[in-house]
C-alpha cells in the first residue's frame, strides 16, 4: 500500500498514467504559475496599467525563472496557498524596478485556479486524443464481429437475440457527446482579485480578455471565485465518462464468465494460487476507477458551499479530489483501449446458440 | 421522525413544498404513465403500424382510464416495475381487439423512463419559474441596500471594505447560466423496446420522433437505457442549484452572527429553551439542503454502472434518489426566495465603519 | 415517481416496510418526545428538584395527551424545530401551576434526540428479530442444499470446486456480530440543556441517570449534542448489514444468469414485453439498498462538523438521511429472508459437474 | 497541482505528514509481504504441514531478500494483485527443494490483507500516541484558559454565557473513546487460501492460530475475504476521528473572525494580496480534511458489495481509499496539536464581556 494508487511504486502499473502524472505534476503546476504571472503582467502592460517596459522585462526574467518546488512545501503549510512564497521568490529575480507590478491586483486564488486551467487544458488535450482512439477502437470491434449473434440480457436474465453490434453500439453511444463535452468543460480564466472584483470595471475586464488571449483560455463572464460550478462541471463530465467505461468493464467481467463465454481475451491476469485463472483485471479495473469517481464526485459538489468571498476549507478539498478524479478517468480511457485490443472473440458461443 | 422529511407531518413544514409533492406524486406518474402509453399507439397508428381506429379507441379509453396507485403496489414488488400490472389492467379497459396495440413494442423502461421525463418536464417549469423569482429578489435587494459598505472576507477573515453589491452579485452570479441549463437538462424521450433497438431502423424512429412530438418531449439520439447520463447531468444540475443556495445561506448565517451583524431578518425560529433568540432557520436549512444534494449526487454516478442491456439494481436507486434531489432543489429556491424577503438590513453595521 | 420510495403508493410494493414506518411515524415521533418530556418532570421530582405533585399531575396530563403531527408542521417551518410549539400545546393542558415546571432545564436537541433513541430502540428490537430470522433462513437453506457442489468463483472466474455450504457460510459470517453491535448500536438519552453542561453538575447527572432508567436508555458519559459519533455508529451499522445483504443480493442474481444456472428460484418478476422472463428482482433490490446507504453515510460523517454548542444545518441533515438508512436495512432484512424462501435448488446443475 | 496531495512536492508542506508516508510506503509494504509469507511458512512447520528445516532455510532467505518495488509495478498491471510475481522472485532466491513450500495454500488476497493488517498496526500505534498528546495538549490548554468566560452559541446565535472550559470540553469529549476503539479497530490476521476456506479445519485453523500469533495480529473467528466490515469499521474510526477535529477547526474559524475575536492564533498564513491578513490555515484544513473522508466513507461501503468468493472490483476500491483516510486523520491530529499550540487566548474578549 502507499497513499495514492495513481503514484504507487507498485500499484502505478494498475492505476498509473505517465500523461496524468505529467498534465499534475508540481513541476507543470509551478510553470503553470509563473506563466500565469508573466501573463498578467504582460497583459496589464497591454491595457496601460504597468510600464511596458518593465512588462518586458518581467516576463523575460519569468522565462528563465526556475523554483523547485520542493522549496515551496514548508511556506505552503504555513499560508496554506503556495503563492505568496512564490511570488517573494520571483520578485527577488526581478529588477528592484519592477518587483511590485509583478503579481500586484491578483490574489493567490486567481493564479492557481488559473494554472489549474492551463493543466485542465492539457488534460482536455490529451482526453480528446483518447475518446477519439476509444471511438476508432470500438469501431474497429464492430468491423470485426459486429454481426456475430449475442443474447441481449436485461435484469442479469437472457431477454432476446440480437448481435454483438447492439453491445457495442450501447458502448459507443455515451462517447459521441463526450468531445463537444470535454470542450466545454475546459476551465475559463480565473481574475478577481483579492475580494473578486477585478472585472467590474472596464480597464479589469480588458486586462482579462488580453491574460485569456496570451495563456488561450476561455473569458469567464466574471469571476468563480466562490461559483465553483466550472469545478463540479468538469467533475461530472470526468465520473460520467469513467463510469461509462465501468459499465463497459462491467460488462466485459460478465460476458467473461464460465458458462457465459462470451468473450475471450489473449491476456488475464495469473493467480498466485490457481495457475489455471486468467482474471480479467482490467475489465474489473473499470469498475473500480468508476466506483472511486462516483464517490469522489460528492466532495466537489460539497465544496459548492463556499462561504464568503473565499472559502480556505471548500476551495482545498478541490485540490484534493479533481486531480484523482482526471487521473482515474485518464487511466480508464487507456485501460479500455488496451482491454478492446485483447479480445479475440465476442458473442454467443456457437454451441449455446439456439 | 418520520422516513421522508418531504413528506413527513411534521417536518414537512420545514421540508415539504407542495409543488415537488404534486410533480412526484404517484398520481401524477400513473397519468404520465398512461399518457406515454397513449402517445406510443398514436404514433405507431401513424405510422402506419398499427391501425388508425384501434389507435383512436385505445387513446379514447386511456383518457378515462383511473387506476388506483395503491392497487399496483403489490405487483411492483413482485415484478420490481409497476409497467406489467398496469398495462394488464389498461388491457382490461380496452376492447379485446386492440388490446394486443397496447404497448406492443415498448419495454417497461420506455414508460418509466418516459413518464419520468414528463415529471421533469414539469419540475423544469417549476424551477425556471422560481429562478426567475430569486433573480428578481435578489435584484429588489441589491436596488434597496446594494451601496451598503460590507467589509469582504476571504478565508473567513475580515479582507478590504466592498459594499453589499459585490456580496449579492456573487449570490446572483450562479443563478444565470441555470435558465438554460434547466431547458437542457430536461430529459428526452425514452423508446428502445425490450433490448434498446427500437429507434434503430427507419420505422423505429419514424415513431419515436412522432411520439416525442405528441408528448412534448425531446427526441434522443438514441435509446438511453443503458447510458444515464441524462440522469447524472440532470442531478447534476440540481447539486449545483442547491449548492449555490447553500452558499448563500452559509453566507446568511454567518452575517446573522452577533459580533458580525451584518444582516437583519425579520423572522428567525424560536427557541424552546432560551426566549431570547432568534435562529437563522431558512439560511441553516439551505446549507442541509445542498449537504443532502452533495451526498446524494454520488449515487447516480454509481448508477450508471448500468450492466448489459438493462440493469434492475441500478436503475432503482436512481428511483431513490433523483425526486429527493429535486425536492431539495425545489424548497431549497423557495426557501432563499422567502429568506431574502425577510431582509431587513444588511451591510457592515454603522458602529463598525471605519 | 413519488418523493420517497419508502412510502410511495405503488414503489411501497417493493421498498415499503410496515415495521419501519411505524416505527418513524410521526404518531410515534410525538408519543416518544411526550415520553421524554414526561420522564424529565419524573426524574427531576424524584432528584428533589421540582414538586412530587406537580411532576405526578404532569404525567397524568401527558399520558392523555393528543397532538395532531399536522399541527405542529407549520411552526416547525418556523422553528427549525419541533419542540417550541410542541411544548407549549403541552403546557396549555396543564394546570398553571405547573407549566414552568415542563421541559424547563431541557433543550430542543435533548427532547428530540432522546425520541430519536426511543425509535432507535424500537429499530433495535426490530432488527434483531430479523437478523435471528435471516440467520435461521440461512441454516436451513444450508441443511437443505449445502453438501452440493459448487464451483467458487474469484474475480468472476471460476476458481475451485467446493460446496454450497462455503457459500451460504460467507453469506452467515457478517450475521455472526450483528446482534451484538445492534445492541451496542442503541442511542443513548440526550440531556445536556440549553448549552450541553446539564449533566455537568450532580443533581444534573443524578436526573439523567432517573431519566434514562425510566426510558430505558443507555446513560451516556456526557451529551453528545455535539458529538454526533452516536449517529454515524448506528449508520455504519445498518450500512454494513445492508452492504451484506446487497453481497448475497448479487451472488444470487450472479448464479440465476443464464448459463450460470446455479440458483432457481420459485418466484421472479414478469416483464412487461418479454413473457418467458423471470428477473431476480429481490436480489437486485438488495444491491440497490447497499448502494443506497453506502451512499446515504457520506451524509451522517459530514454532519459531524457539528460546529459550537449546536448545528442546525448539521443535526437536520441528520433527520434527512437516518431513518431512510433504517427503512433500507429493514426492508434488506425482510426481503433477503423472503428471498431465501423462494430458493428450490441452488448449486452447480448437474450438467455442469466435471 | 499533483496528483495526490498529501505527496506532493508543494502541497505536502499543508496536507504530507512523514509518519503515514512510512506506514503506507511501497518499501513497507513489500517487507510486511514477505514477513507475511514468512509467519506463514514457520507457522506450517510448526503446524507440521511443511518440513522444519525448509520453512527455517525460507525464513532465513526472506529476511535478506529484498525486492525494489518498482520490479512489481508491470507484473501488477497484467495480474491485478502484485503477489503473483513477488513470488515468483521470492522463489527463485530459495533452495529448489523449498520453493514449493513459499505461498502455498495461500492466495495473493491473504497476502495483501495481513501485509495491510501489520500497516495498520502500525498506525493504530501512530494514532493512539497522537491521540494522548491531542488530550494533554486540550487538557493544558483547559489549564491555561478554562476559567475564562465564553458565550455559548447554538444555531450560530449567542446563547448562554459559559466557561472556555465548556467548548474545550466539547472538543475533549469524542477523543476519551478513540484509544479503546483504536485498539479495536486494528485489521486481523486473512487466512483464507484460494476460496475462503482454509481455517475450516483443525489444522488450517492451527496455522492461523499460529501464524497471528507470529505476526502480533489478531485472529478472526474466519477469514474476511468476504465479510470487508473489518474495512468499514476502521474507516467509519477514521472519519470519526477526523470529523471530530473538523469540529474543532470549524470552531477555532468561527472564533477567530474579526467581530467575534475569540481566539488569538500567534501564527496564521499570509495573503499574497493583503499584508495585514492572518488567516487560520491549520483550522481551515481540518475541515477540509473532515470532509474529504466524509466523501471517501462511502467508497468503502460500496465496496462491501463483494460478489463470490473474491471481487477484484471491490477490492481494488479499498486500495484506492483506506490509505488517504488514514493519512487525513493522522495528518488532521497532527495539525490539531500544532494549532492547538499556536492558541494565545481563547475566551469572550473582554470588551464584549457584559
Amino acid at each position: 500500500m502507499s497513499i495514492s494508487v495513481f503514484e504507487h511504486p507498485v500499484l502505478s502499473g494498475l492505476f498509473g498514467d505517465p500523461a496524468m502524472a505529467r498534465i499534475f505534476s508540481a513541476r507543470a503546476q509551478c510553470d503553470h504559475m509563473i506563466a500565469t504571472e508573466a501573463a498578467f503582467a504582460a497583459a496589464m502592460a497591454e491595457a496601460g496599467q504597468i510600464p511596458a517596459d518593465a512588462a518586458a522585462r518581467i516576463c523575460e526574467a519569468l522565462a528563465v525563472a526556475r523554483i523547485a518546488p520542493e522549496d515551496l512545501a514548508a511556506s505552503t503549510g504555513r499560508d496554506g496557498v503556495v503563492v505568496p512564497e512564490l511570488v517573494a521568490r520571483l520578485r527577488e529575480g526581478l529588477d528592484p524596478r519592477d518587483q511590485d507590478f509583478l503579481h500586484t491586483g491578483m490574489t493567490s486564488q486567481d493564479v492557481i485556479d488559473t494554472s489549474l486551467a492551463l493543466a485542465i487544458a492539457d488534460l482536455v488535450a490529451c482526453l480528446t486524443d483518447r475518446v477519439a482512439a476509444l471511438q476508432a477502437s470500438l469501431d474497429g470491434l464492430a468491423d470485426r464481429f459486429g454481426p456475430r449473434p449475442l443474447i441481449a440480457r436485461t435484469r442479469m436474465q437472457a431477454a432476446l437475440p440480437t448481435t454483438v453490434a447492439t453491445r457495442i453500439a450501447a458502448w459507443h453511444g455515451p462517447t459521441q457527446s463526450w468531445l463537444k463535452r470535454l470542450s466545454a468543460a475546459a476551465l475559463p480564466l480565473q481574475l478577481g482579485g483579492p475580494i473578486g472584483i477585478f472585472m467590474n470595471d472596464e480597464t479589469g475586464a480588458r486586462v482579462a480578455a488580453l491574460m485569456a488571449d496570451r495563456l488561450g483560455l476561455a473569458l469567464p463572464p466574471r469571476p468563480w471565485h466562490t461559483d465553483r460550478t466550472p469545478i463540479t462541471g468538469l467533475g461530472n463530465l470526468l465520473a460520467d465518462m469513467s463510469g461509462a467505461l465501468g459499465k463497459i468493464g462491467q460488462d466485459i467481467a460478465l460476458m467473461a464468465q464460465q458458462g457465459i463465454d462470451e468473450i475471450a481475451l489473449t491476456a488475464g491476469g495469473s493467480s498466485s494460487a490457481m495457475a489455471h485463472k486468467s482474471n480479467p483485471v482490467g475489465a474489473e479495473t473499470l469498475i473500480t476507477l468508476a466506483r472511486f469517481n462516483a464517490t469522489q464526485i460528492s466532495g466537489l459538489h460539497h465544496s459548492l458551499i463556499h462561504e464568503q468571498e473565499r472559502s480556505g476549507a471548500a476551495w482545498a478539498l478541490e485540490w484534493m479530489i479533481l486531480p484523482q478524479m482526471a487521473a482515474a478517468t485518464g487511466r480508464g480511457l487507456a485501460l479500455t483501449i488496451a482491454l478492446i485490443d485483447t479480445i479475440t472473440r465476442i458473442g454467443t458461443p456457437p454451441q449455446d446458440r439456439a
